[in-house]
């Protein structure tokens, strides 16, 4: 387990255990990517000493990157970044009702001064972001950047190898 | 001056000092209803903790409610409802792009568990908030039942006497 | 049952049957809590008398909040407020087509001077409505306040204690 | 003026004297068309029970139709529309945060059983809610009738002889 | 059948087969309130031709009233309303992609001078221009006027007596 | 004028006068493209018999595609290609309360069947309709071909040799 | 199969496989018309560079439409256009969270000087993507004219002699 | 100038000159915290190749990050970030007629493998895109976190100093 072996770079937060579904689409991505991580779930609403916490230690535990995932009045990206510089990426987790666009809304629309970098809706932005996270480590650590290269010129294989769709 | 007088019962808070344009029409309804308030910009992005000692300390303070508009990606409500049981009553401040709809999703969307009470958005909302405010104050305090009982029949006796809109 | 034993504190009021999915978090919420209360279908489109005759006896019968549901045209907060100084709380429930958005707008966007306190589409909304009313009677009940108090300290630990979504 | 020759066939109503912009649109067109009407301001909000008594009385005095606009959440015709079988005919205003799709879902929007024909936001939905109200007269009033074939004829005929916009 | 029996009186159209699992409801409620009517699907794109007979023809065939209901870019009442000062009451249809947005939007929006009176996106607002229809026809049919207010008193009582949900 | 000299092959048509405004930017494109065209005003809902036998005449006339802009419900464009098989080109015009999303959505949300090809709300929209049209007839008119094909590389240039948005 | 037999006169081509539940309407249509053509999965972002390539020959090798279906973030319509004259024309599919309405804004509001022409969200789009294909081609070659008029005539007579939608 | 005495480590890109009253404010705060950049505009409809050249020689050029703004459907994020592995952060550009949030969508909604980091719509997002690139350089730059330290104190501070909106 990454966790154990190195302290991870990245940190995966969500607001509930539900956003799972959504987050593990990150996690699977930095795994293959061979990157540290940790996964938490971490409630703006119903543990925000927590959240202070989490984001206060960041930089310090090491932290380059949190992904941070919720839903509807997705309070959680948001308040993590104006605890720390340390980047943060907002994922907009689908909600029932208005389908992630109350999500999308409430991450995005930082006001000037604290930044969250934001990814599209579901599951997609939840790997977006890992790959994010991936191009902000490859200058650091180029093992990670050949790894992101290597997924890229894949996909790019991928379809185009194989791009009759009737088949 | 009310804030000099007896100590607040009601916290007026906003996310920017540009937010008080809308914010005032709350103070100006307070004021007017003999209701202690006070008023700060607490910012949830800038100032996040400033914004957990407000809460944490609103209780202890007197406060029976407080009020609070912001914009965009608007935080503040629901993360003074995370750090404090007393009631939050939420003003979503019109936006530029999004004319407040962001402002709208990011306040009144908050998961099962921890609520903010929400009102419309802009002047109308701000207004409505301390007008609310009052109604719960009127148990515990019947000046300002009766303050709001006396407001409500001249709003109504305004409209009936004065019902051609040609005159 | 809490209607029999003491007089109600809570009204909860729905525009149809159809609500009660929806609407019962309210009631789970509040029983829990130990809140008594009262569950009625008023309609503000198929019983407007009644609808009247409710909010204009509310105060007398000695509610002090009114948590009500609508869905679409959502008209029932709003006519209730209209007729009565008690605090009403309004949910919007999820409409077939258009996902509770216009329930949402309809409860919210409240002229100045009649509030309505919104809360978020559907059953989050409900329970959330329950939950500000609790911290609404915390004041005057405060045996209602430790058990509110009880509840959030309970959820933030269930949180906490429980946060690897991987488990 | 109308008004006093004859009894008035349609009530235009409007819940604040600022929808008098819009609907005056609506009054300057059931002159035009020589229908006897009356206009009046009544709030759902601010003056329920003079919204219930005019309805409750509409069809004894005579009113063939009522045209009622209102903004924001527009609650206004459907409450008409509860009170009384006369056709009630909804005008959304446009609302300043939201642009009147707020005012368009909380009248459109009803649920079955209580029916609001609805126009189109602003001033074109006033306008036409008359023309709509001449269409219903014109049965049994066959000057009316008469006089809206002229107006359709006329409209028609300017835009074919002017048809260059280039001049 | 009372399309043998009587001229109709109402005119039901859509602008295809499948919107009939919808307006179906406003022919139900015709049918309930003992008014003659016909239904035909008539297509603003696919059969402009006939679209333009069927109303050039309404008002001599003794039509009073169009239910025309369509979906997605929902032309079909409005081009009817152009070709007849007939009422045209349209009712939108809940499009696959956009919920029925699209259909209300295409309806409702008619510039001053042609109106469409525009009912709830789906069964409600098929059944609710069923009820209007009925209270246009009350003033010259009695017997509608009577079969409409049994309709309303009935759904009222059922409402009134039946007004506890958990039962 | 080119509208004397050769048989116009575009046809610019729109609802109303005030939307010339829009729409000029589809005849000044096509005037500096050297295509003949011609200008009319021609509303859907105002003179239907007249959008009737323009469509119905386009192929024999010679025109080769129809640009059609209007807005709000915009039945217009849709309608055109209802009544011919010659390309129609819908300009979705910005409406006042709604922005031109009630116009995108009428003009673009077409059923299977009868297509209109949509553009951009506003002047864009009308400019690229001309480009587009252009392109369609470059196959025929070699010399409209090579006009846009200057067209497109001297706005290529503009921008490569002009990028530094600070001077 | 048309693609061996002639060279293709219209590409299909789209952002992922999935895509081709939606697009292969278009190529239905096509068919069903005789026009031969081709069909791709071509990724703007994953394979831009065969993007490119593709856009930059099309017109050499003879292709006289693209239709280009994509969802989300839909670039590949508007960088074909950006790449050829040859006339563009874009299917908005529909997505998970939003529907389709991110596809259709990221396809249709093209900036000026570069068309997309763009049809309606999902199936229907891309039916008519292809028979406003087809109206392209029939200038040129008749017998896709011929098709295509009998294919409208043919849709015109399904509806107009099936119009009872009760059978 | 920064530009000429180190080579930029953030290109700020741009689909049109009018965006620069926005991206100003990216550049304004790159500026005050000493970090190298470089501006340009760069259109991915009418200058596609300079796009490609530019993400193609990103890495080599030593950019560390990439800010791109545009608006309506605003493609240049994506396709540079399907060009380059190096971050590009996204900017929606407030648009006419859909205020951006038809640029936001075009923007965030990347599909998975391709990630774009997206900020608000407007002169927030610039300057938050800005401070992000900031927080990513700032472990290879340690100047860089210590500029970007000092900002985010002295913004708390300028906010907790300065919290009454009435003075």
């Amino acid at each position: 387990m990454t966790d154990i072996v190195q302290a991870p770079l990245v940190g995966i937060v969500m607001g509930s255990r539900s956003d799972w579904e959504t987050m593990q689409h990150a996690a699977v991505r930095l795994e293959a990517l061979g990157i540290p991580h940790e996964v938490r779930v971490v409630s703006a609403h119903r543990t925000p000493d927590v959240l202070f916490d989490y984001a206060a230690n960041a930089a310090a535990r090491g932290l380059r990157a949190i992904i941070a995932g919720a839903g509807g009045a997705a309070h959680l990206p948001g308040m993590l970044a104006s605890k720390t510089a340390v980047p943060v990426l907002g994922v907009p987790v689908q909600s029932k009702a208005l389908n992630g666009m109350d999500s999308l809304l409430s991450i995005v629309q930082m006001p000037a001064g604290v930044p969250v970098a934001t990814f599209a809706i579901g599951n997609a932005g939840a790997a977006n972001a890992a790959l994010f996270a991936a191009a902000m480590l490859a200058v650091e650590y180029p093992a990670i950047g050949e790894a992101l290269d290597a997924f890229r010129t894949r996909q790019t294989n991928d379809v185009a190898s194989n791009d009759d769709p009737r088949q």
